[in-house]
């Protein structure tokens, strides 16, 4: 059995010494993958110039007990920010020291939402009651369009003389975005057509309701995308051996964040989660704009057993896929093999494994913050060349 | 001259002669650089084991007047979503016809925010008067850590027994989030070590207060990193024939978008400038993480001269540079050198491209959504080999 | 038939002309209430030890046609604030003008939201489970407690190894907050005992979940009492008569006002319902502090037919009630008497004639601030004491 | 030297005889308050009909050590909820076994934000310069209307075509609308006519960005009227006795209701202070819609000592005043002497009074969740005739 930790080092020896200790680990090799070709970017990006290459390292070990992920994982993680891939290893091999991670996949749901706008306020009451009495004919129609997108429900919202309609659906392994809006517009049109009205209405696909690419409280209340929670329960001595921290300052610490955070008006309470769904999203075809939507997660803190630490994060909004989109290229459908995500309830793994990942590294870096090494953590890592002179 | 657009296609030719396109326009060959080497990745990454090719496109004419950011420019983007790049593209041609796009620079401030914890709520404000008399000396030590970086103040802000303390810095051509971490730390020892207070306080480096990869409506409010706005003015004729539009119909169908927002209780008003962020920010070795705190922009749309639009965008944050972190990259260097974003004032130039591109995409977006185009657009540019079947 | 709005003057005899001009109009005496004993007091305030005189006013008219609202109603205000009662007057009367203003009662929902609390994660998907089989029963037990209460459905909300739940009720012409609390304690007394997990578990009354006495997002996108929309459709020679306005000119600077609130992360998007809610409330026996939590009305201004205003607010929270607490009280009852609002569905009435009231003052401050007459309307009705000085 | 608590009751002789206890603890008789007259409403209220009798206690002994309340004060209160003056006098006796409550005034500045708008994004940058340069000019004017007003500062917001100025002042014992209203309005017409622009710009005398009777977290965040903070250190022992809690579980209780608040997007960090805000506006002639922008508090609590509870509340909007306004009528007059409020630094003492009450009462009613004693207390006071059937 390999070692729990990579060998170290900046050399391309050092990196051909960890391909190699992950394929021990995994049975994945990574650097075997063709490039794309030009061909293979139709449906992926129009006016293709070249690329960029996005350096790539792993953390791990991730031990995770799931609803969907079980198991060992070295996650893939493309970020120009030292010191990430080496803190979020500190917070996973913390976790795994104490018997890893839990998740539990809470729900999956993506929505489109539409708005109809009428003449005036007495209109709208009326058309809700129309598509409760014709939902089933929507679902029919919207559901055509889709191999795998079910239409879960039409869920309506009144504001003066318009009805938005959060069409809400679970769309399997896909992201879904494009799903859910091909299969909106397919019952938009035929609710514009079917709803006899004697005042004319008309509508759009979208108004920026469904928080697509935005940040929004929607979003934290009611999900977008998976929503999964994870926990761990950090031994006291390990807490101190690994982050040079104890629980009881951990929680009084945290205290401090969440006041800031609630003092600034911040969606969400967390201090970086951001950063992992960046790194794991760019190493596995995600969309990465859905950062902006996506980093609203919330950590809490508690002590447990006088000395242990109890570390729990819920994350409303992961909308990752495994099929379609950039999923698809050579190197980040090679990164989804890694995590074993393929097939069946793949996209749920795939959740669990960002939320566990972000619990690690949120763990790592709250203490670094606690325990004051954040700057030197920081200092150390810089760039050489920027060393030399000051920043 | 060279077309203002370049040819299409998904063949390695088509590509060869977009590169080609881009030298003419631009006199900068992009496939000419060389792959960083592990070593290069010091202080970019740890635990290095490879890398991932991010496509890359480009879009443009974005024809821009603005404070530091003046001439034609041909906007690099990796993305993985289909018609993004097509999208921004057909936005800023539009505004090239009427004239192109005004930004100016707003401000460019970057803030860390450390808490001074006391055992009761008297001593706050006696510690805001010792910083107030103190703030000179502070200041000093502060900057010592920095050639480039300016410590422009303090803001104090007390809750409970608390008091948090923004320092508000000027960080050049560095996205600068490791500057002030390290001047703040310097500052923050110094400040423990000297406040002769009579009962114990503690500190921690940040409470979350700055807003770091957090979306906030502190940031919309004060700003973080480079604030910039941007506006265009569309004529008519040209609204209808580029994007088969008109300017009240424009607004109107935006004012269902501003009011979806507010409903969903969205952190600012726009429907995807993450999009342009993302793309840009991946293509020029900016921290996609950062994602999650800039997208914020509003968008306004007025109509103007009875058929023309007037749109306009400002963003509060942006979080940029063009030195430090992956911009030393060879392929990301390359592409900030294709944006003329090298040496002084650079950081505020691409601040007002970034700006410039997401309003010419959020335009394109908006279009195709009032005229019901938009689920369209993405079906005709989705994958083929995901076509044949249904999603 | 009497004249539409009411005499002016502020000499005793004034006074007593409006009440004979009141009586006129609606059949109501005002006067003759005879004052509260203490013992009245019981249930509604302890350590009694006298009584504050509130001024009242009275609005009108207020033209409505609502779903329960039907009529013209004098709408009774106390209020300490110069202009409020002239102003609300302006702009019904405006609105009278154009044939008054249309209300719709779109629902009525008020939820507590206990939590309950686990050792892990694991054990909130199975609580959720459990609760969705025993609703009914749930239901039977809650439901017990209380005559016209209904339990709507639980909404469970999982937040790391929390379960929220929403209890949602209807809750007839009561406000109802001591209503739910009873019913969701039982409920709660019956999960605890009954819900037959391994590890313990405990919960709380409430976690603030349900945003009484709080203003929250939550409330904007779900409701929390009474959610009504009102609109009206001014005649542009009416709106240029009353309030020297155009309806071009609002339109523009009510855009101004959208966009001053988001920047400054406002809840709702009104100018100045509170106003409304607060002089109403106290009139009518409801609980002033709820308006913390009912004032974030939606407002939203469309040019019509060219030169006239389309103006509609929606309220997502009215906590109103006609019977219990303070409703009881003598000249509160009477009041609500005045209005009409006894027996069935009478709470439905308040609620839309409370919409209705808010929509004329919003309708009347915004042509003020529009037309610069803001800053002189309060100067005019200052005190005259005041004036003698300077403020 | 009589007994803390005053005497219960609900008889008439139970009024007269808190009336006399409460004339033997502070030396003001309350009911010897002449009516007022309707000329007295001269610049409160037009269209007078009449009055409503708001019934009210008094809650204490709240033992102040703050800025500028020091003493023991009986807090008169005006509600209809019951337990509202039984639960705050429970809190404050409590805080008063140990040692009563602290408070600190951090500031007080009250702002208009006019709004003015340019042709173009260009003007914004050139027309803060402008403002810069010419500020003391403006101040010069703005302070002629005013005796004791004080203009600060104006802070400029730049957004797209506009910038909002943030007058922000100094009001003296005014709670200070219409002051800050007329101040502003001069200075904007003598700006509007000197800024000698190419282009036209016109302006609003507000945009909503100033937040009144609006809750906004720029208001958390900046302040609006007197910020006040509030802390109180309970010994275990008494929290014991008088609320039958502990302060472990209270901790731990809490936590839980900054859990649920941030997950509904509730704007502030408190249960209800709302309650004791609208309950001493009412009593003491305070504009009581304000309660929709003053609601904002933000609690915190953490064990002390292994067995002891700190308690701290930041309440960053009170917008009170002792002059100008209801606080000139007789019996609201009576109040604010009741509380000692009048003169030099009155205002400050009142917020800081209001601050306190509001900690006590947020005490009691948490200690009530906690210990599920809630629904009980509401139980017990609900109004007999309403108990014979059920709700």
């Amino acid at each position: 059995m390999a070692r729990a930790l990579p060998p170290r080092g900046f050399e391309e020896e050092d990196t051909q010494k960890r391909l190699q200790w992950l394929e021990d680990k995994t049975g994945v090799r990574l650097d075997d993958v063709k490039p794309d070709e030009p061909a293979d970017y139709r449906g992926i990006i129009e006016n293709h110039v070249g690329s960029v290459n996005m350096p790539m390292a792993v953390a791990g070990p991730l031990v995770l007990s799931g609803s969907y992920a079980q198991g060992e994982y070295y996650v893939p993680l493309c970020t120009l920010e030292a010191t990430l891939s080496m803190s979020m290893s500190r917070g996973l091999w913390l976790t795994s020291l104490s018997g890893g991670i839990k998740t539990r996949h809470l729900k999956q749901e993506l929505s489109r939402s539409p708005v109809f706008i009428f003449d005036d306020i007495e209109d709208a009451p009326e058309f809700k009651l129309w598509l409760e009495e014709n939902f089933e004919e929507i679902r029919t129609i919207a559901e055509s369009t889709t191999q795998h997108g079910k239409l879960l429900r039409i869920d309506p919202y009144l504001i003066q003389n318009s009805v938005i309609l959060d069409f809400v659906y679970y769309t399997a392994e896909a992201a879904g975005q494009n799903m859910v809006t091909i299969a909106t517009q397919a019952a938009c049109q035929h609710i514009h057509g079917a709803y006899d009205c004697e005042k004319p209405c008309h509508y759009f696909i979208e108004c920026n309701f469904n928080c697509d690419k935005n940040p929004a409280t929607k979003t934290i209340l009611l999900g977008r995308g998976h929503q999964v929670t994870a926990s761990t329960l950090i031994k006291g001595r390990y807490l101190k051996r690994v982050l040079r921290a104890d629980a009881a300052g951990y929680v009084r610490g945290w205290r401090q964040c969440s006041r800031g955070s609630q003092l600034a008006g911040v969606v969400g309470m967390n201090m970086h989660v951001s950063n992992a769904l960046a790194a794991i999203y760019m190493a596995t075809g995600q969309d990465v704009a859905c950062v902006s939507e996506n980093a609203l997660g919330s950590m809490d803190m508690e002590v447990r057993n006088g000395e242990d630490l109890y570390a729990s994060l819920t994350m409303p909004s992961l909308t990752v896929g495994t099929i379609g989109g950039g999923t698809g290229l050579g190197q980040q459908r090679r990164n989804l093999e890694l995590l074993g995500c393929v097939g069946e309830n793949s996209s749920k793994m795939l959740a669990e494994i960002v939320c566990g990942a972000a619990l690690g590294l949120e763990l790592s870096l709250g203490a670094s913050v606690l325990t004051n090494e954040f700057a030197q953590a920081h200092d150390r890592y810089r760039k050489r060349t920027v060393l030399e002179g000051k920043v």
